[in-house]
């Protein structure tokens, strides 16, 4: 099967896709267009919107989806259905805290931008990032069960974003969290993957 | 097992979760709480919101991971990994819808709400609503793959809830998406919920 991947030089949201790709040995075309080329590109795609990933040709749009279908493949999807919920509720958990930073970082009016980056770093983010925390140290290093899902190759891989958009280290004073970071950049696979990207905006 | 969902009186993010309860015939305690009381329950809420669900005593949050989870059990969630992504998709898809109608409607200022409007109903409504009516005409009549998947049921389930927040009909002047409510509503099991589920704002 063929596997490419369109979207922004960003990280953001194709790095999930490409970190599984990578964690599954498997190929991809990592077509990386420029900002100028976004509004002729835009209407092009599914839903107006980027990354898409096109497999043997067939245009797939939201990310979310498709990393993890790939995690099926990867093994990583949870042993059975009860295990596969608890790794998408963590994603959707990590899912609402980027909504909850995009919604300041993306904000065009600069006012209200401005008023939202206290409520953001003192409230919000620590709510989250704290109760991450919680939960990888209460699942012996990982957000599911106590074993490597997609949940965590999902975090680690949106992190740069993440901390790109609201200017703070997430993980400062979070260790559990930052173990799992490293542990999670030292398989192989993705050490191969993040060695060999190309430099890009998170 | 037992099955207690815990959400205002609405229907809105519970309603999928209502929506594959009553498919699978399986009994649940419905419990809708006041706005009033939503101050005190916030903070015991694993992540500050609703809906969330207690299997068997585990709470639960994230509305669409569990809808999902039932879905498998209702043999709804695609007949293999492809399809399954199919549907993820399409949901996907579907929320994205919500969440710019959302953007409305749950927008603080009077001003900036009201400058919203005429863009979402002129151009983001019917952008995606347009896609949906050609994806279940070129689908025969269903989301996905020409057969009835957890998408067709959670698009009706969250219909009304639309419908109530972006103050005009979805449905207007797309004939195959009215086919696919209708039809979905016609489902014993669900005519049967919404035929004695409590009067409530979508």
């Amino acid at each position: 099967m063929s596997y490419k991947i369109t979207y922004f030089n960003a990280t953001a949201l194709a790095e999930p896709i490409r970190f599984l790709l990578s964690y599954l040995n498997i190929d991809f075309e990592d077509y990386r267009f420029e900002r100028e080329q976004w509004p002729a590109l835009k209407p092009t795609m599914p839903f107006g919107k980027v990354p898409i990933v096109e497999i043997d040709g067939k245009v797939l749009n939201q990310s979310t989806a498709i990393t993890r279908y790939l995690s099926k493949k990867a093994g990583l999807a949870g042993s059975d259905d009860w295990e596969s919920m608890l790794i998408d509720i963590a994603v959707d958990n990590i899912h609402d805290l980027r909504q909850a930073i995009g919604l300041y970082a993306y904000d065009p009016n600069e006012e209200s931008k401005e008023a939202k980056y206290a409520p953001l770093v003192n409230e919000t983010v620590p709510f989250y990032m704290d109760k991450f925390e919680k939960i990888v140290e209460e699942n012996n290093g990982y957000f599911v069960n106590g074993k490597l899902s997609w949940a965590d190759l999902f975090f680690v891989a949106i992190l740069d974003y993440l901390n790109f958009m609201v200017k703070i280290d997430l993980l400062e004073g979070r260790p559990k969290l930052k173990a799992l970071k490293e542990q999670v950049l030292e398989i192989p696979q993705i050490k191969a993957w993040v060695a060999k990207r190309p430099a890009a905006q998170p």
